[in-house]
């Protein structure tokens, strides 16, 4: 897959990494020629590029691209002009970053197809795993349920997942589970996961569960 | 709870208002007046406050707090003498954002028991929903395995949960389903969670799936 990141920041400079990572060709663009350099070894094409220039967009090939994200997240008005030249230029498939909640605004009656808060996206994460306290990590996926890791609780130790009847008693769904695996350490932890896990599964004091269900559900299965 | 959050940029002044959304008793900081003053009607304390200075930090409250984040996103310096401050007032619970790399090893070398990036956060899981196309947002569980959400194929309309067999086939699970609800529009969405699943439910059109496994399991899934 083919991918164009304008706007080399901290957060345009991971996605244009990632994306390689994950094996897309990313053609990475930013005005700032030493922000280009530092990621010109870890991409396909790197380049100089001031996006608010129209001309200069035009003569990228990203009619080619499965999306153009514009991933400034500073320059307020380069962003607006970036975003508004390649809305002319009809590219189907723009991915914009809002900066603020005014930029926001503008966004959307530019009728830009896909508008994401980073910062939002990671506050959210943040705070969830926080007001859940054991809780290592948790994901929103709507107002009243979440996604949520944490280490599994004493009284399941020894149990079978079958045993614990997590859907009937807690109403709590079991994604999956993780592990430290043999090369883990403190300083930096590796996790294998086990993938569906059978109801013959007996909990071990080591695992770490990825539930489903409500943040009240959870609550109370943290409490028992 | 109660946490305190040091630096209002966008991503400090998001923890602070969502942690105050979920119920949470939020100390919010920074040494720019105006920032402070944007947040004030929405936390329950706001204060102008040098981080950077020992002296006003001992003054907080802090050991009173479930957790201390240091969300300075762009001043390296003050990050760094924040975070030692707390460090030396011994705050067990202390989550600081890392800036960039060098950033992240001196907290790391501060052993610093919680480190995070939300640019990365955010980068990753956009980089995983770009890369599986019709997926509308994903989540790394771990190298292989992700959490994405995606409108239902066309070859499970009308087919029971039971009957589609997500396991066995395609060695996925079905974590829940999303709908549009009554009050949806195209400039708002908003949606509906079923919650856990039952093996006789039918799958409608406008289903939107919640799925775990591994990344090649998806495509296959996508493809069928």
């Amino acid at each position: 897959m083919k991918f164009c990141v304008i706007g080399l920041g901290i957060f345009g400079t991971n996605l244009a990494r990632i994306l390689t990572q994950l094996g897309a060709e990313v053609l990475a663009a930013d005005r700032d020629p030493d922000r280009v350099d530092a990621l010109k070894d870890e991409v396909a094409h790197a380049l100089i590029l001031d996006a608010s220039d129209a001309k200069a967009l035009r003569q990228l090939p990203l009619h080619d691209m499965d999306a153009v994200i514009v991933a400034i997240g500073e320059d307020f008005e380069s962003s607006i002009l970036a975003t508004a030249h390649l809305h002319e230029l009809g590219i189907p498939n723009l991915i914009c970053r809002s900066i603020n909640s005014t930029h926001g605004r503008l966004l959307e009656l530019l009728k830009v197809p896909k508008i994401i808060l980073p910062e939002r996206m990671a506050a959210d994460r943040t705070a969830r795993s926080l007001m859940l306290g054991r809780v290592n990590d948790a994901v929103a996926i709507s107002a009243d349920f979440d996604i949520v890791e944490l280490p599994v609780p004493d009284h399941l130790v020894g149990r079978s997942l079958q045993a614990a009847s997590l859907r009937d008693r807690y109403r709590l769904n079991l994604i999956t589970i993780k592990r430290h695996s043999s090369t883990s350490t403190p300083d930096t932890p590796r996790f294998d996961v086990l993938g569906i896990i059978p109801p013959t599964h007996i909990f071990d004091s080591s695992d770490i569960l990825l539930l489903f269900g409500k943040e009240v559900d959870i609550r109370r299965f943290l409490k028992d």
